[in-house]
């Protein structure tokens, strides 16, 4: 999908331009970054597996990518982040203001360019989406710190932050290209497991130690005091000493040197690294299956790498 | 328009709901405050004076209300605003984190709203405003501190952030009315013609010792070093040591005790406040011309009303 991917940038590149400087100053040094652009690429591969048309999928895969840099732009600013992408975050070369601000723009103008595709499915999709990965980040905030978070608790966020709008990009195909209502679902289901996997994986690699060693970061997630799979795996085997020191870093939020390598050690004891791959397999066994209902096609084996790329990367 | 209002304000309450009980709570603690609701009392007579239907209006005067809740959210996370309505600000009592996703979350629900409604000119017109009005913030923000503004720089600024989204108000009542493309345009104008006016006032407002005496804030554009109507216009007048005196406040953002009441008397004695209601008064005299090109209706004269009621009110 390599020109297809192009012609995409170009259109990220050509709607983030504005008579305000600071607009595309700031968003394009979050989207020159790079970024795995997942999310366009579900929309391009999803519209051409039933030979849907592939100029509205560029702009629509856009507006996708438009609304996930949008909510990074507003998480970075909510999670106070130093990094992404390898750089400094946004808010802290632009501040939170900037941020929060371009953000606004990024994610009307991706509605700008569903409107200028003009179909109401697709508005109705990503508007949704959007309400619920809001709600998503919101349920992310209000059980942060909670050690009482259940597995439960976890999924929904996670649905909401983040496999909603993977569902919504690979949908987005199967409408424009006028497929039936099975095949449609079908193609959400998929998506919407193979968020679950990847954002289940995203949360493994922040304890992951030989990450760590690729010069990435680690460690965000137990420092904001998320509640994410490896961490509820640990705290499920946890005995009483154990339990005192994820209240006390997690819980109480009072963190000292040496305490993330400790919340690695735990998890390590207890297996917890591998419990969470076993469960982000789960739900990429489950996208496999999604896509079984499918005509056999070429394309179909890109969405079939798409599982097994998202479940083994080390990044 | 009582009972269209209180249906409004129905539609309002029904679509802040979300299984994540901080969503309604952080958005009702807002819009519970009050405020003026001008925005869709415009949308609302803007489509009754063309007997347009009235159910759509409240639905799509409700997304209105929404797009500019989420914009007073995101604003009083900028400004680090600690007051909003007379009460504590959502940022002060939520935290920031929450002010910017819930945003978010109202933000997505207009659009869903426009989408319910399906009608692609709407989603044109709003989609469009909500980047223009980010376009003025961001534009705000880079202008901010900045002695060297002209009121050309400004009046880009209130007609991003404030009149646009009344001209997109306005603009959907004839839109969703049938009405030709001259109607609307008139529409249209006089809600941006408005628009400025209120900002312009709302702007002079913050420097009005009569407001202060009310209870109500003032001063919160000085201490942020925003380059409103009346500091320009005293700006325009400054002598060396007055310029100096702007130089430090609003462009180095070093303000001592006593500073807000010299920039008070400053702009007294340039006569900086008569100059900032005159220019109000001039788009308002705009905005009464658009109306003179409309056929004469009992709700003609809501429009001219609020015309008045925007330059006169002392809050």
């Amino acid at each position: 999908m390599a020109v297809d991917m192009k012609a995409v940038n170009a259109m990220i590149l050509d709607n983030m331009q504005s008579e305000v400087p600071l607009i595309p100053h700031l968003a394009s040094y979050l989207i020159a970054a790079g970024g795995k652009r997942i999310r366009p690429l579900l929309t391009l591969s999803c519209t051409a597996l039933f030979d849907g048309d592939m100029t509205r999928a560029h702009r629509l895969a856009a507006a996708v990518e438009f609304i996930h840099t949008a909510t990074l732009l507003h998480d970075d600013v909510v999670d106070d982040s130093e990094e992404r992408r390898g750089k400094k975050s946004a808010n802290v070369v632009f501040g939170n203001e900037a941020s929060v601000l371009v953000g606004d723009f990024l994610f009307s103008r991706a509605f700008q360019l569903m409107v200028a595709d003009g179909n109401l499915d697709v508005l109705r999709i990503l508007s949704t989406a959007s309400a619920i990965i809001a709600e998503g980040e919101v349920l992310q905030l209000s059980v942060q710190n909670n050690l009482d978070t259940s597995m439960d608790d976890y999924l929904r966020v996670i649905e909401g932050k983040t496999a909603s709008l993977f569902a919504a990009a690979c949908e987005v195909g199967p409408v424009i290209a006028g497929q039936n209502a099975e095949t449609v679902q079908a193609i959400r289901d998929y998506g919407m497991n193979l968020g679950l996997a990847f954002q289940i994986i995203d949360d493994v690699l922040d304890y992951n130690a030989e990450r760590e060693k690729l010069g990435k970061t680690v460690g965000d997630d137990f420092r904001e005091g998320k509640m994410t799979a490896p961490v509820l795996f640990a705290i499920q085997k946890a005995n009483k000493e154990e339990l005192e020191f994820w209240a006390r870093t997690l819980g109480d939020k009072n963190q000292q040197d040496g305490d993330f390598e400790t919340a690695q050690t735990l998890i390590a004891k207890h297996d917890a690294i591998s419990q969470g791959m076993k469960l982000a397999q789960e739900y990429g066994d489950k996208a496999i299956q999604n896509l079984n209902s499918l005509p056999d096609r070429e394309l179909k084996s890109t969405l079939q790498d798409l599982i097994s790329f998202t479940i083994n990367r080390q990044y």
